[in-house]
């Protein structure tokens, strides 16, 4: 038995970040994976889709400049090359992560950590036997989450595919079927269509984007619309199969589409799976997530962090939970867990992006809601990079800013400054006093701000 | 005579903010411009520039990318074109302003205007016979700045020009050389190499981008030079001159350049000869700026903003002095004039930004001075953008965070953030606290602020 003062399940953006601040602050700390460092954002997630993004980049840009008439041009991605990059680069990523981690005196092991009892976790091997056995004062939970599935629309590995499948697709199918239009769903929609696949958007709820407020949803489909995508929502799969080698959707309404491939984008389900959380007195709600009170506790010697708890499933909301665990455990951290208006971005040739509150939480919690906006169109810098279409919508609650979001190329960009905007009440007197460097896709936020109020919708 | 609550002569981004400001105030306010509504900002300056520099964007992006060998292409601007819709934008532009100061109730004068006394503006038409006579309480000089030159380095407009007349240049040169490596010089520097041109960037100081960081500038020649760009730095111009059409620059070290054209991009000059300001009881310093004091007054009854003050020669300078100074003039602001930590940007392939003091600046205040840093390797939305050189450089004094600067593609996005950074103190506690949204450049800007720190070299 080995013992530490903390063990970590998990080593993705929570696990590895609360690793390190341990580490630093003096802890003993074992880090459990079971997979790569750095877990699903980087490996197969947030990060490679960003590469992928990034290489069809200019041809968004080109796009734009084309239909101004003031450039023209071919671009091509080569995929292979790309395929070949990004698992170099997040291999290279994931070892210095690894690295960085055993610098800083953490103890990394290979396996899969499973909950002994309260204060014991057992990490077994490949073949399911168990190679270690970690004792710690506490434990922190971080293992993620994995790709969704309901009955009927349930990869298969062959023409149906998860995320982590069509990442790794060694070519560019000719045709792509994209089941839920959430962040994933869109950017791969968004990458796969750049490469001249075509590809049709089927999304159950009856907007795109379906967390997002609907009328950066409803301007979204209509781009994307005008730029020739299929996006078809409100409209329920009932099953998805391999059938001859393609992939065959059939809706409830009676439909059948085929293509090459179909991607299953339908959300995201906790790994929580065979971790035997009632050996550590943790439990498990109806969906699998462990519950956690209001200081990320599982149970009193238990933490749980990140997708795992199902609060935010989003990396920077794991490694933010991931710190304050930490420094809860060093004594530096007290009170609940306080997220602040927690940042979100859909990336691709059109962004979404959004802090704190949509209009419709908002008005879910009482009267008195209001919204301002700006057209992208205002804005020189948009102007300048060929597509301003798009808007700034700011959501207020008697008269307080409570959520900023953004639809349009570019604002990505515009989301910590939108966060940090909001958390200093940058409204009237602060903004005016605020001196924004002109001209910037930045300016949009104060216009957005400052612009008449009306009741939301 | 018509009168006036004040009188605004100069109607570009200072002149017109503050005439808004006053104007929604319920002041009455009489806006005299002599060119175009939107200053030399609009129509000349930052936003064509922005322009010109978002048409050869996707090359840019292409030539990272293409380095890494995953993306490969031709693209093409149509320069033709490109000039075209710059016009078609900054005429519509300025209208679309003009008939926004008129709706908000601002008078509008086209004209020369020239102080006839502590009180009053003379008019001036085309001819310099005075088509209006105007009188107010308060006078706001916001006559903005034009290209400077010196003895032997003045533009002809014939083969040696300045900033306005390259902008509207009916085709690409074959070769120019810049004289003068600031903000003006390297943005024409990046647009025009991108274009095909061959430029040659000559520069009397020590360094590119003179006002900025040492090292932000040495490594920004350093990735100029691998890029084929040719800067001379440390080098003085003697003369420039148009000889058989062509360009000709001789440098004190005897050497003689030619080119297609030249470009003088040496500094600015304050609009002020003319103005009869001694007529309003203000006067000029050496150089011919307006002198005022602490709350922008240059006189009991008249203020100076923007560039004419020469405090700070920036779009974004003017504007906030300008709502300053309506502000003060409505009553609402008090106290002396507070900039803030301004930001700038330099725009292009590679881009610099920079928000409060340098780290020379911060040095000759006094001991203490660190510095902090973080290479854009290390971002995961650089790497993914095909181009991660540069870094984000941040200036302590005394352990108070004072500067953030950086250089790299696209880091002129992350110029509101670090602002907002800086001025709300988030280092340590605060910084851990809040949530950077992953994976953004942005984070670059945590990582730089809690590096390790160093002493200012």
């Amino acid at each position: 038995m080995e013992r530490f003062d903390a063990i970590i399940i998990g080593g993705g953006p929570g696990g590895a970040k609360a690793a390190r601040t341990l580490a630093v602050g003096g802890k003993s700390v074992a880090l459990v994976e079971n997979a790569h460092w750095g877990g699903v954002c980087l490996n197969c997630g947030c990060i490679p889709t960003k590469m992928l993004l990034g290489a069809t980049a200019p041809k968004a840009l080109l796009r734009g400049l084309e239909r101004q008439r003031v450039a023209k041009g071919v671009v091509g991605v080569e995929y292979e090359a790309l395929q070949k990059r990004i698992q170099r680069y997040t291999r290279a990523a994931s070892q210095t992560l690894a690295k960085g981690l055993e610098d800083a005196g953490v103890t990394l092991f290979n396996g899969r950590g499973v909950c002994a009892d309260p204060h014991s976790v057992r990490v077994l091997g490949p073949d399911g036997s168990e190679t270690a056995f970690l004792s710690a004062t506490a434990i922190i939970l971080a293992c993620g989450s994995r790709s969704a599935s309901f009955p009927g629309l349930a990869p298969d590995h062959d023409a149906i595919l998860d995320s982590t499948d069509l990442l790794a697709i060694p070519a560019v199918p000719e045709s792509l079927i994209i089941v839920g239009a959430g962040a994933i769903g869109l950017e791969m929609a968004d990458f796969f269509s750049a490469m001249g696949c075509t590809v049709t958007l089927v999304e159950a709820a009856p907007q795109l984007a379906p967390t997002e407020d609907a009328d950066i949803a409803r301007e979204l489909q209509k781009l994307l619309g005008k730029a020739g995508r299929v996006c078809l929502t409100g409209v329920k799969a009932s099953s998805l199969l391999t059938r001859e080698g393609k992939a065959v959707l059939r809706l409830e309404d009676g439909r059948e589409l085929t293509a090459d491939k179909a991607l299953v984008a339908v959300g995201r389900a906790p790994n929580t799976s065979g971790l035997d959380v009632d050996k550590a007195g943790c439990a498990l709600d109806k969906r699998g997530f462990v519950t956690v009170d209001e200081r990320l506790r599982a149970s009193p010697t238990v933490y749980a962090i990140g997708d795992v708890n199902g609060k935010t499933l989003l990396a920077h909301a794991a490694e933010h939970q991931g710190a304050y665990v930490a420094r809860q455990i060093l004594g530096a951290a007290e009170g609940a867990y306080e997220p602040g208006p927690v940042p979100s971005c859909i990336y691709g040739a059109l962004e979404v992006m959004r802090v704190g509150k949509t209009a419709k939480e908002a008005q879910a919690e009482g009267d008195g809601v209001a919204v301002s906006r700006a057209l992208l169109t205002g804005n020189a810098i948009a102007q300048a990079g060929g597509d301003a279409s798009g808007f700034v919508k700011v959501v207020w609650q008697k008269n307080r800013m409570v959520g900023i979001a953004a639809l349009g190329h570019g604002v990505s960009h515009l989301v910590t400054a939108a966060q940090l905007l909001l958390l200093g009440h940058y409204s009237d007197e602060k903004l005016h006093q605020f001196m924004f460097a002109h001209p910037t896709l930045d300016e949009a936020l104060a216009v957005a701000i400052q612009a008449p109020r009306e009741p939301a919708a």
